[in-house]
């Protein structure tokens, strides 16, 4: 990925989490787990134990990134290579303990587990900022819960509903992800330790309780089971983190749409540099957007990657493995960068009321002819309502004026409705049904209480 | 989709469900539950919602589908033609409850629901098909928990295994499947209703009473609010279908490779009519690996599709909502096919306990290198025994003789073995690790006990 | 694919192609051209071939659709129970003829064959709507060549264009699509027999006379070798075709865009049943975009199973030739639904110019700010134009007023122009560039003009 | 992208010229291009042109990288703070020239342009591999057209094959691959100069005389009208490129499965520290398929994001295009990789030829009764000799000997067939059909011989 690019689409965070010196760390965080691990069970020296875990800090200022990175292509991982690497430098600090390097495991083991230390990490970012961005939503939920504005379907103007109810609507489905993200947690943060085969032979009967000490250590969950093989857990990690990347698309969809210059009901923050034309002064780029609808393009075929290599073959697979070690970063990365551009946005957002409220009025009050029938239908039978409102629209249309004008003038109407309650029954803060109570219920969900 | 290939890929029941005919029962048990909630609340006369309900069945065998199919071409979704025809058909029953149908919604919030009711059947029918594997698996981890085998790793032979091992491993990724589809159901399995733009303007102040009621009507969970354009429920509920077809790929990857007449250890079950060949009579064609591994390719596409799909506009959107309809079905039809012929082979497999010893042998000892290295290290030490157990490899190969030979006739291992002693380090099932540990602790978690 | 869907997303003649009578079809007229290529070679007998020749038709009314279903399942692919029933039947009509149908060949050959014909018949189908799509653009480009309206980037208000230009800029993607057709023909429809790992083993020294007469009989392209495993042909073929379906969700992107009710410049055209709504009169659904759009987001991902299926094991593969079965069919009956409705929005539109006159207003002038600048630029210097412009903006927007005025009322504007001469910078019309010269050059192309 | 991974998924120098650097060298170039045109065309003063000409070299080395990053996720894109850098800089060199930097174009015509220029290059160095590729497919199938194998069909044991006929069939898809290159370069390989909406409006009557110069300088083909919202070109590049990466995929599963522990026909070549285990001295990692394999996972999912990318908004598209920047590196990137991949191990490889012929021996003789029965069917009529012979081949199996074995024993076959002549028609090479003729026509292929 270009430098270039990672401020347009990435998290620095996170970006560092996948980072090759992270990956690095993660991997030497998984060595010294085992070794501890072994220590405590009596398979290593709790001695070369010791020496491995002090080595941590400087051995990854001494790891040879470049040669690294020539041996991964002649080797096909890089942990072989790191293994290597890692031993060596040991073996400078203690020819005894760097025996006990890596002792019983297979890369993959340390690849794993270096992956779902980097994805439980990366969680934890992805995890706050959707946080951040599901409390920005409540909070602009309350500002606008009363704002009206045109609700549009299929990208027609259809009933008027509120800039808050929009808001609840995505408030709400950060708040699910939420709960993906802890319910997955256990099944899929769990640590990886098998050797060649998933068997740990050379631990003999020590296996079990080296693999409970190595989850422990490293706070991640134990496996009934090696996973060299079957990589549902990978993946699960995966679509929850895609899921919250198609709901901000979703938005940002919507408020490019929002800020169409013909509309203009929002504008992303301003900010110098950003988004502006200068021979085209009336421009506002979406600039966040266009981020994040190139994202939300992007994680839906990485997922579709991974689960494709899902199909891994035997006990540790060929290529269906290696694949996913391009995708899983790049579907944090993506998200995290569209999250925090998304909580840019909701929390600088530029609302245009007065535009809201003028796009209301684009029809000529045909988008309340569904309101006037209702508020007649129980005066004169819902056919006849219906009917009545029919002709009148058209009349409108045809004589291009607008729809309260012509059902003031009907005299079927002033029998029942004073000019006072026609004019109320055309304000389109009458007509937005159970939204306030559907507020009120995300707010409640988000409080914990409703029921 | 060909009726050609509906044996080969589809699963009958859930089939059924994304039919035609059945879509349109669910969209009628939607509008029932609508009009009765209604009436529960006073919005419509109980009297309408009792003849809308008892028009239910007779409705179904009236509606004309092929008009319907023309209708849904010109309107954009199947449920106005739909409403249409179903409220043509109450009003020759009743006149005044044709008035009640479908009132205060909107098309999708009918297709929405009836989409949700066909996922929970077919839910069902998938987590019973893949309770049956899960149990399958667990029969046969016990049966063949002590069957050695090798286990390949990228597709070379590695270590020994047993046969049981791998299907324990297979056994567990079937019950983190169970528990993905029990943790999701009570956030995903959620009535729609929101009216043209989600606000239930019309229902006035009864919008979210009728939405309690229409959801209690139907057995599923209660909305906080609609989500016409948040799309994540259903998405997640694909997601973790195409979770499990990931998992049956891996095994139908796994037995393909096992059945290749060079390996031969394992057998789909054989049958008339199924994967021989008259003219190639030694062939035994893995069909149900075949189909498994196209829905494999399959599904993980419309998967992508559907996380697409997500990004939707506004308040109801245009095309990302239509593309859910065609990968919906498909994702469940397949993954139920395919658990269909994966429930029949592991139930019929044909395992072959002597071409698994047989291929123990494929390398002349090679395969145990590690086990005679460990046997030794702590007799000479580490780096000695790995020195002679390479050397003694590579004498082995260049003089293609067993390794145990070789190593038989070393004074150096003499001294601390007697020839019986090496035989039996040379067993493959004398160098198993911890796998029957961790056999015992996938039979635990199914039994619930593990902690 | 439900029924109910088919007008919305599908078109008839190819739908009708991928049926599984004509599948079946397909592959009669492929075992027929073999017989009558191996009795031309003198590989069996010629009365033999006559007979299968002859069978053809009434074989079609005679098979048993429901038990070739069945046995699919359990064969693994159509051709293995056809050709038993064909056989079958042949030898209802002449015991000696049946024991030369499908002679040397493997059931791929005939459904791979049967593939090509039914892509080189599909093509044929799209090519034609394609043509006719690029005519009807060609037209609608004359007829709109001076229709001013606003061009637009990143969904603002841009420059101006004319719609003639956007319509000429589709000619020419047609055109492309049509170019891409052509080139490819010669390369991908191509005849497949091989036997069973493509030797032709049975047929000893006549394979490839054989090959060369059973390809010309179908008037295919004769391979250079069999191509059971090297599946670019097919993938090819289909990405042609998913190309243009990219194409039209461009178009079909700019025309719902165009359709909200906001910007009104374009509408689909109107029909009964198609896109109003009653209770919303103002609404026009834009109905075909939608399903164009379903459609764009649907082949994507099915070109992406194909370009998957391509990694096949060996002579002949295991579950990548069956994903094919399932991708090809759906591709062109989308792509070719798509053109259907593509070419009927072409043809019908509902071109607004008054509205696209109004939009031009929509910034007060703003968007002719450039026009003015390059105005200025050869009288006062283009640093001094674009100041003086930009401050010009500016205070255009804080007083709310046209740009025109406030460019008026400005002496150093005054000293270089008329008033009248501002009123005429100030059309978009006189700020459109070399777009009539694009336009010309669209055409010329058409016409095979252009050097 | 990983540095770490590099140096296994990726190749040098198409990697170096989708770098950060070459890309501003390319955006450099076409900045140049464009000064030139308009200087020709006489737009702008020759004197502008040369000095921006001459700044190139230096420029490169001047520009601020790190704050282009951060500019360009504020601008949206990079090519925006590109020009305003570049711009400062000719400025250091001339005030005047500085003014006529960029003249008249948008940010998307540099970009654009710049991408085509980066598919150039990156297309030859495909199009030189794949031709080194080509010939030692050629090479290797001359070498190897008589070295009997096993033909495997559904990766079951089917027919003997040539290896010969295996690189014959994959240098026949090399060809078309090449063919496919050489017939989309003028189409695709063309120029982008279309100002902000496509009208290059501010260069009035001269736009496409600067386009055609523009074109010309850049030796890249000239547009009829601007693209920058019809994708197809690009996406085509990319398909043609995904087509080669699923070639590639194929022949690396095909290796990767032939170097199976139990198959061992053939291996990647070898070298120090590449796919060995010192614990597993029998291991020899398929890595190089590993990586091609991973490879051919992923670039078909990138290509549908082009695909789906597509559907672009307007004149110029929000997203879409910004997704274009990911995707197409990495195709080029990754397929180029796996081509330096296949190079190596086509040129390198380890064929064991005594494996190849062991493996025939696999079935005890029954992969030759096909070849048998065609031997019979002439003297005793193909019933018969069908019936005889699966007769036989049953006897075979039970009583675990050679189908020669027991077909030489029968009085049937006797009378026909000495025991020399039945030894003959056993010999695989006496069943190979007509693989030398297909092979003979792949290489006057290649001569461009063949009629």
């Amino acid at each position: 990925m270009s430098q270039l690019y990672a401020s347009l689409f990435y998290q620095p965070q996170v970006t560092e989490i996948f980072s090759d010196r992270a990956l690095v760390k993660y991997m030497i965080q998984a060595e010294i787990a085992l070794a501890q691990a072994q220590a405590e069970v009596g398979v290593i020296p709790v001695s070369a134990a010791v020496v491995i875990a002090e080595s941590a800090d400087s051995a990854l200022a001494h790891l040879d990134f470049d040669s690294l990175a020539v041996a991964t292509g002649l080797a096909g991982n890089v942990a072989i290579p790191f293994v290597k690497q890692f031993t060596a430098f040991v073996k400078t600090l203690d020819e005894d303990a760097a025996r006990f390097v890596h002792w019983g495991a297979t890369s993959q083991d340390i690849l794993d587990t270096a992956c779902i230390l980097q994805c439980r990490d990366a969680l934890t970012q992805v995890e706050s900022l959707l946080q951040q961005c599901f409390e920005m939503a409540l909070t602009q939920t309350q500002a606008y819960r009363h704002q009206v504005m045109i609700g549009r379907t299929w990208l027609q103007q259809a009933l008027p509903i509120t800039f808050g109810h929009k808001l609840a609507r995505w408030a709400s489905a950060f708040q699910r992800d939420l709960e993906r993200i802890h319910s997955m947690k256990s099944r899929v943060l769990t640590a990886q330790l098998g050797g060649a085969v998933g068997s740990l032979a050379s631990l003999q009967q020590n296996g079990s309780a080296v693999v409970d000490a190595y989850a422990r250590n490293l706070g991640l969950s134990k496996p009934s089971c090696t996973w060299h093989g079957e990589r549902d857990r990978i993946v699960e990690i995966a679509s929850t983190v895609a899921l919250i990347m198609g709901t901000l698309g979703k938005m940002a969809r919507d408020w490019s749409l929002m800020m169409q210059t013909e509309i203009a009901e929002l504008f992303e923050p301003t900010g110098k540099g950003r988004g502006g034309s200068s021979t085209m002064p009336h421009k506002r780029n979406p600039v966040a957007a266009a981020s994040i609808l190139a994202a939300a393009n992007r994680v839906p075929v990485l997922i579709s990657s991974l689960y494709q290599s899902m199909v891994q073959e035997h006990e540790r697979s060929l290529g269906g493995w290696h694949a996913e070690w391009l995708a899983i970063p790049e579907i944090f990365q993506l998200t995290a960068g569209a999250l925090t551009r998304t909580l840019d946005v909701l929390t600088g957002m530029d609302v245009r009321a007065d535009q809201m409220r003028a796009n209301l009025e684009c029809t000529s009050g045909l988008i309340m002819a569904e309101a006037i029938m209702m508020a007649l239908a129980p005066k004169m039978g819902r056919m006849q309502a219906h009917h009545l409102v029919e002709k009148a629209c058209k009349t409108a249309v045809e004589q291009k004026c607008h729809l309260q004008t012509v059902i003031s003038e009907l005299d079927e109407v002033k029998q029942y409705f004073s000019s006072e309650q026609i004019q109320q029954i055309f304000k389109p803060e009458s007509y937005l049904g159970n939204i306030q109570a559907q507020i009120d219920a995300v707010l409640q969900d988000a409080a914990g209480e409703r029921k």
